[in-house]
């Protein structure tokens, strides 16, 4: 699931037409050779696709292309049609690959392969707004659910139609995937298959290396599904096993293709990761520019083989010259998963009962110095949130400290039942949930968590915090992990951010009060996090430019604990107040502080900001203006509601 | 997982006195026929405890007894010392079978047989509150995850134990449980060993009828754990198999234990259960007046001839006179599950669209007359929440128009990804959520949905409602099902309720709007549901009666919508405005409310009522004094605010 953000590649970069696309289609050849060159022409758009948006997966877009190409062009019947053969990624990942694909088979207009990951665009992972996208993916885990939902809706609509889902094997940990299988069993659903693109790495690393599923078709053999295993590089293979699945008429068709993550750029391979090297490196992110034009090299020379097989000699990609990239930040930047890590490893060398959990996100949430100098107590539990939180729970029962760490959209919903069941007992574990927020908006809804103070902050024995720089980030973590007697959750903003205000002198962390970073006299703005008080610090400037009014900001990074006194002091006199959420409009600060300031003798009149509607995906500027949370609107807001 | 909510046995009943207990354990038979008579004995004690609560959960405390007995009796080392082996029961259903067993060992003192479901007594399900629990069960699944992490703990602290874990054959459905085996043989925790209490039965009916989990020797074993299967009622089988798994000291043991539900009570065994009868009586709630005496008597003689076999030739049953159960309501009471259920029916006949999907509640979220008329449009999911809530997205994506059902406590929570990742697409899904809110409070905290709001109402696309009357709970089934255009979640009190208020004439669903109940000119009291709005009525009175204020109650069943015209009228001109919510502080209507009032251009005051920590269990009049949120201590609370 790791979303590493790096640069757009910038200058000349090479895509394919989509009339060449339809020159393999049309072309004599076998369908097999038809559909190597139309997945590696696919690879070639795709790495495209994730170079000019400077963010992506590499690895499983390539693992699974030549499965999808053959499913697409030989064996779905009705494909695209309202009621025709479907197929969706239930890991979402490799979405461009499939947007390349539908692109080829002008399903999605050319001119989208420009748009990954952009405002209107195609998004990180796959949304229904996009045509032909069939569901919602990128959390883990659902697809063979859904997939029997359309089945079961099949059969009462007497629709005949097969659905086929794609799943990562990393996300076989999941066990909302074994949850789903046996009734696809009793209720002999033939008419779904599931492709298991089992290219071996998940998101940091080999699946061995981090929770080994062992015999995976002893265990869907089990389940009681039909089984095959496979080359998924190997088209015969692959039309082979498919009609297989087609020819099982009793019940569920699990194939299990062996593929090679990187699949068609030798050095993205991961069978060429050496020995000693633990993490694989084009899971996400983008290409660097040198890796860039090797592997579109590489895959364009056996495109150039493939398509001389089949006749077509005079191919060539187009150049396309993008803009330059968005300048990178020159000054000191702060990220708040660093100075989480750095925190984490100086208690532990004190605090030996500091146990670490990770949910196969170790190089997002900053632990590879904590497994490395404390291997015994750093537990990788694979993807598999639910079982890390209540092994937390088990560990407190033990006497031990967790801290279990993921994706803020993943930890905190995937796992709420079993968190609170932990806060119940008032065990003291700490949750560490990155990625949290609106920003960035590269990897689409499902990976921006605008939800998880909501869900996490009604629970008795949790406190909730979120840091706005490095210093009061290990001032909090260093709460949660010495002071505090019970829960925490620490939500943290991932990216490197440009601090653009001084700390004051007198800095220390007092629990449920905020820190003033700009004074101001008229009113008076909470807000929390580095991104969203950049946003507000400008804000606030803007209004004092725009003639007022004067807005004082607010750093308040506990969210759901505050000091009344300094609350009742902070708001005293003033007519309007203004909180700003990083978050859904309900069940963030804002609608904490309500209750509280609503409950003073005198109320000012609150004011709140937050995320409407689904968060939108695309580039962090582009999304915050679409909020109308970057800060000239907020400034236009704030003056507004002044009157 | 049900909650049947029946009455308590009134008269004379009859328990086995720990001295009784301490004689089997001093005398000089087998271990295995020692073993067998304190397993009935503590039989005997669990029915009296159940019959005396009104409630609790007969059947799977009488098929994990023998297990749990010898456990206890001779396996665990260090039973109830700091560093000894631990037992937990992962499902938690059967603690009145376990607190028997406590008591009877003198870990738990004697008087609390009379306490089980009473504040500050035995909860519903296990609490560590309770002397010798040792983790928080009942919501199902977290049971292996947590040993694991004991183990671990048990690693790095060097100590030496064993962890033993019961977990139920229908809680073998939750994803959890397939998800947190493979790390432990991947870990190598030899020291957990897990007994499935494999009776057949889950909450509703068999397993095979509901969502049959095929052959469980070959799953577990495919997953690479020692696996045993045995009779779990035979001492001798049940010793062997433990130091099987003592003795295997590379892998975790799972042991198999074929048992039968109701064991000890010819008529409450599954195995009486006719062919043609498809519910089993004795999961929850209480045992008629009749079954308690025939089942005691049953026990009793057949503990006789286990005494007579240790030589014991004089024991008697202790007598105890219980009090009248509290009367029960003579008047007309309306029970929002039947409205639901029949609005349900209706809509059904028109729209073929609707499909109910059940996770193993069928009797407690009143599908039985859907499934006995739709049987083609009701999907049972077993107790598989996330894979039930993905489905009916399937089901939406193919033109269907889902209704998931469950516990308020275990859908919102425990599949709450699942629902966010459909409402991102905008699905309309309508949730039913039963057992919502602080009442019934016997079950525990396990089972009282008071987060349910917090975690649903931030969704985009998502309705949050709850009826306070019958005609009020069809009007909105019938909005969510034919208005809405988008998801919903309903959230029911399950329990019957004499409604004494009139609904206004005029009576009319209006979105975001409340209807007033009671009529006041000082304040207003925003309230739903009908036990909440009983009591905020009664507390008006109250307050009425006291000399003031006058305080307007009005019933508002939109938990996360609101008129905002509506609003500003009906609070236009107070000083102060008060709202009870029947959940969590944070996340309810309250923290709702908030953000809208503070938002009018002269805010009241704003005096929240809702649940503070963690639910009691009890009684429900004891727990609603407990929070101060009975209708007494409310009236106090609301003069106290008018100052």
């Amino acid at each position: 699931m790791g979303d590493l953000i790096t640069q757009a590649v910038e200058g000349r970069l090479f895509r394919a037409d989509k009339s060449l696309f339809d020159r393999v289609r049309r072309s004599n050849g076998s369908p097999e050779v038809k559909a190597s060159a139309f997945a590696d022409l696919a690879r070639f758009n795709a790495l495209y696709m994730i170079a000019r948006a400077g963010s992506g997966h590499i690895g499983s877009s390539f693992s699974s292309l030549d499965f999808v190409s053959w499913l697409h062009l030989e064996t779905m019947r009705g494909d695209g049609l309202p009621d025709g053969d479907l197929y969706f990624s239930s890991k979402g990942h490799d979405s461009p690959g499939l947007y390349a694909v539908m692109i080829a088979l002008g399903r999605l207009p050319e001119d989208s392969l420009d748009l990954l990951r952009r405002l209107n665009g195609l998004p990180g992972h796959p949304d229904i707004d996009t045509p032909g996208v069939v569901t919602n993916t990128g959390s883990l885990g659902m697809g063979i659910s859904k997939a029997k939902g359309i089945a079961l809706a099949d059969r009462l609509a007497r629709r005949d139609r097969r659905v086929y889902v794609l799943t990562g094997d990393g996300e076989l940990q999941e066990g909302q995937i074994w949850e789903s299988l046996p009734s696809a069993v009793n209720q002999a659903l033939d008419r779904v298959t599931v492709i298991v693109d089992h290219n071996k790495l998940q998101s940091d690393t080999h699946l061995v290396r981090t929770s080994d599923p062992g015999d995976l078709e002893r265990k869907f053999e089990a389940f009681g599904w039909h089984t095959q295993r496979i080359d998924g590089h190997e088209m015969a293979a692959i039309r082979n096993a498919l009609s297989n699945a087609e020819a099982e008429t009793s019940r569920p068709s699990v194939i299990l293709a062996d593929t090679i993550k990187g699949k068609g750029v030798s050095f993205m391979e991961h069978t060429a990761m050496t020995d000693d090297q633990f993490f694989y490196r084009y899971h996400s992110g983008a290409p660097s520019t040198d890796d860039y034009h090797r592997g579109a090299d590489e895959i364009w020379d056996r495109v150039l083989t493939r398509l001389a097989e089949l006749g077509i000699t005079d191919a060539n990609p187009t150049a396309i010259e993008t803009g330059a990239a968005a300048p990178v930040p020159t000054g000191p930047r702060e990220r708040m998963i660093d100075s989480y890590s750095k925190t984490l490893m100086t208690c532990a060398e004190s605090d030996q009962r500091i146990v670490a959990l990770d949910a196969d996100l170790l190089l997002d949430t900053g632990l590879i110095p904590f497994r490395d100098r404390f291997p015994d107590r750093f537990v990788e539990c694979g993807i598999a949130e639910q079982d890390m939180v209540s092994q937390g729970c088990g560990l407190a029962i033990g006497g031990m400290l967790p801290v279990a760490n993921s994706f803020a959209c993943f930890l905190t919903p995937r796992a709420n039942e079993q968190i609170y069941n932990a806060a119940t007992e008032r065990r003291k574990i700490v949750y560490m949930g990155s990625l949290a927020g609106l920003i960035p908006a590269g990897p689409g809804h499902s990976h921006q968590g605008t939800r998880d103070i909501a869900v996490m902050a009604s629970m008795p024995h949790m406190t909730v915090v979120e840091p706005g720089f490095a210093a009061e980030c290990e001032a909090l973590t260093r709460w949660c992990l010495t002071d505090n007697e019970a829960g925490a959750y620490i939500r943290l903003c991932p990216l490197p951010v440009e601090r653009d205000f001084e700390i004051p002198a007198d800095y220390a962390l007092h629990l449920g009060q905020g820190t003033t970073l700009l004074d101001g006299s008229d009113t008076v703005l909470f807000a929390y996090g580095p991104i969203f008080l950049a946003e507000a610090l400008k804000a606030s400037k803007y209004c004092a430019e725009g003639g007022g009014p004067s807005v004082k900001v607010i750093d308040l990074p506990w969210l759901n604990r505050v000091d009344p006194e300094w609350l009742a002091e902070t708001v005293a006199g003033l007519g309007h107040v203004f909180v700003l959420d990083n978050h859904y409009t309900l069940g963030g600060l804002g609608s904490y502080l309500a209750l509280h300031i609503g409950a003073l003798p005198r109320p000012p009149r609150l004011h709140h900001f937050a995320v409407e509607g689904v968060p939108a995906c695309g580039r962090n500027d582009e999304v915050l203006e679409y909020h109308r949370l970057d800060a000239h609107s907020l400034a236009a807001r704030i003056r507004t509601a002044f009157g």
